[in-house]
């Protein structure tokens, strides 16, 4: 299986925020935004790996900035690391101001599918070669992440998670 | 007022087709794709003129083919011609077969929107200098197209229509 | 197969501006309202010909007042005319004024809807005999329209588009 | 205050059931009806009054028969009796067969309206003045609904409903 | 069959109230309320019946207070007395004060649900041993309700409701 | 400021899986149960703050079981933890057989939500005294989670995350 680069399977949603999806405070509801990345990633996974994909879980989303009513909202997905049949999806959230047009970054988040065949059992996918410095830093800690990920769920020795444990020691 | 290029506007809206937006033959709500390409064109419209902008009028949309429950959908929109304070936006869209991610145009439309102050005024918008051989067809036929909707709407005599009327002479 | 007359189609959809289907300005958003249209214009369709229809394409729809949120909207779809197996449909779109009871025109559309078969195929549906004076204008102005469909689309000659080619000579 | 006919405030919503609207039988949801009958009633209330109307109550519906995906669903809403500022809605909800055309009642309603003005308050409404055999039946009935509404509140003394009184002895 | 508690089919469902459920005075619409209420009602009856259940019918809904936008809502199903194959659900709704915690009583109603097989005909289901006093009083009064049902239907005579009768006597 | 326990929190909302929330598979939407979350865990937040509480980020979200349409779906969320302004919420979410009535886990998921007065800024939240083995063990695990958020954002030093380290070493 060829690999592919994190570019390939880039995808962008870009949409207003419409008055259904706000809180009381006339922002995006947190709960909207997780759904639209959920989409977002779940069409990089997609394009990645050509096969049905389905969320496997919700790594980490940092909510750094209110988006108000009535935004251009643009999510960026892409595949950053590839492991077997699973797929860390990188997305990148950004909102412009109307006037100037300039994009400022509202939020991260990193989701991970697998891939899977029409029974519903995991199948391989291609590994991703990184291409500019911000793909290769982040499909370095994609392994960190993995490693981390397995030893909370008691998968992993922490004394194995070689790349996780030099952070500490 | 400085003139821009339609890449500059260029809108790319990739989503899923979900299970709330089909008709009974589980194909995209003919309705459910209007409602989505309006809101691509609103925010092309938006980064061309900067402005406030409202919906002026829906020009001519064909469906061709009919897209899929699951498809991924890509609505593209970019403005072709702008008039004073209107934005002619002409936008592609594209579904993509998942196994071969080879995409195919699934049908074309073209709106009409005004950028208008904060009293709802219409205020003036820059030029558009068309680039690729594409944009500058689409801009050719931007202005035959307005001729037409000024003649059937009774405000511009066929004859003064001159770029209409070599059509038929 | 026997002729029908529009008002036999007549199919009327009263309802309220919702929260969730307002720009940022509290108005009717352009493609709700298009959304809204198109399930009108699909049961008008169905009327006339009793059979499963779905949208070939949006004529023109202009969008002259906004509709304000909490309004009482009134869509009327009819057949105005119809060829072989596919039917053009007129909307008239009417808000009323809650204290003093008077509609006024809100805007208007054309849509075009095929009838089909199960298995997709076009089949024939009735002829259209207009009643009213207004009905028969709509008739008439209805084979210029799908003249220059077929022109713009390159498949009618425009020395062929009869109709058409009078508004220029 | 002039009395007002029931045919006034008619107000019919003919629309399709979505796929977003059913159960999992493929069904329209019993829910979803409430809500789109609720939205004709308001309309018919608002018609009558016209005053901002809040629901009162809903004082019976009964589901007679299952509404299938894809249905051509109309809603008709009447006044049929006012009480000071309170009106009484009757509402008749037909399905139609594809094919024949032809109409089945698919179930009633009566819901419960109150005008009232820019504070909340209530403020009286128009009486009504029965037309059809029909509209005369309901408008008796309504009397007896009222008081049989009053004396479950324990805001009657059962002595003192004598047309409902007059159902048992 | 054994006779089962309402507690054992007693439903929370704790919600906001949301932008897009709001009516133009920003209060939860009342069909919302209805439709909100029939998903809980229906999860109760199934509890009770463990069998696929529909809405027969919804007795009666008092809206006693506004619920406005961005509440916490709380509705809770119980069932409240069972007859053969159908069940009455008895709903309380209640909101709380975000600063003081305290809840308050927003509004009741009675739904009806029928539990059926596979094909849809009508199935037994377990009787109700009411516990609390609360619990006892619907349960009583859940057959007069029945009887008044049935006399309104034209399917029991007055003289048979002697529960309802003795009322008025 | 009196602490306060993980219960005082707990928001229970109990819902069905309807059409317009499932994935092409007829699951629900990895993407839905995420907004479904926010939701209850903002209640929670609310509930044990007093405050308006707005979403900083969610820490972990594990899709182990698909949750097919039509399922009755149990959220429950609970603060497990706070740290001054900040509070972390554990979901758990359940689906239950129709005809056995066995309630199966199908994720869990750990959100943190921030009190804000009026204008936005952090308040203080009161302390949570877990009462409960497993919410004994939550509340320990989230002071390592806060740690390893801390480290990963590069606020913390490695070596000053003593109870994530202890981990390691």
């Amino acid at each position: 299986m060829h690999p592919k680069t994190p570019s390939e399977s880039l995808t962008v949603l870009t949409d207003l925020v419409l008055p259904s999806e706000t809180n009381p405070l006339n922002n995006l509801f947190g709960g909207e935004l997780l759904a639209r990345m959920d989409r977002a990633a779940s069409i990089a996974a997609r394009r990645h790996s050509r096969r049905i994909t389905v969320t496997a879980s919700v790594n980490h989303v940092a909510f750094n900035r209110a988006i108000p009513l009535g935004s251009v909202v643009t999510v960026e997905a892409k595949v950053s690391r590839s492991f077997k049949s699973s797929m860390e999806i990188f997305l990148d959230v950004w909102i412009e101001d109307r006037e100037s047009g300039i994009r400022t970054k509202a939020n991260e988040a990193i989701y991970t599918f697998v891939a899977v065949d029409d029974t519903g059992r995991p199948v391989e996918v291609p590994a991703i070669t990184p291409e500019t410095e911000l793909e290769k830093e982040r499909f370095d800690a994609a392994l960190r992440r993995k490693q981390l990920s397995l030893v909370l769920a008691g998968k992993m020795k922490p004394d194995d998670a070689t790349e996780l444990k030099a952070l500490f020691i």
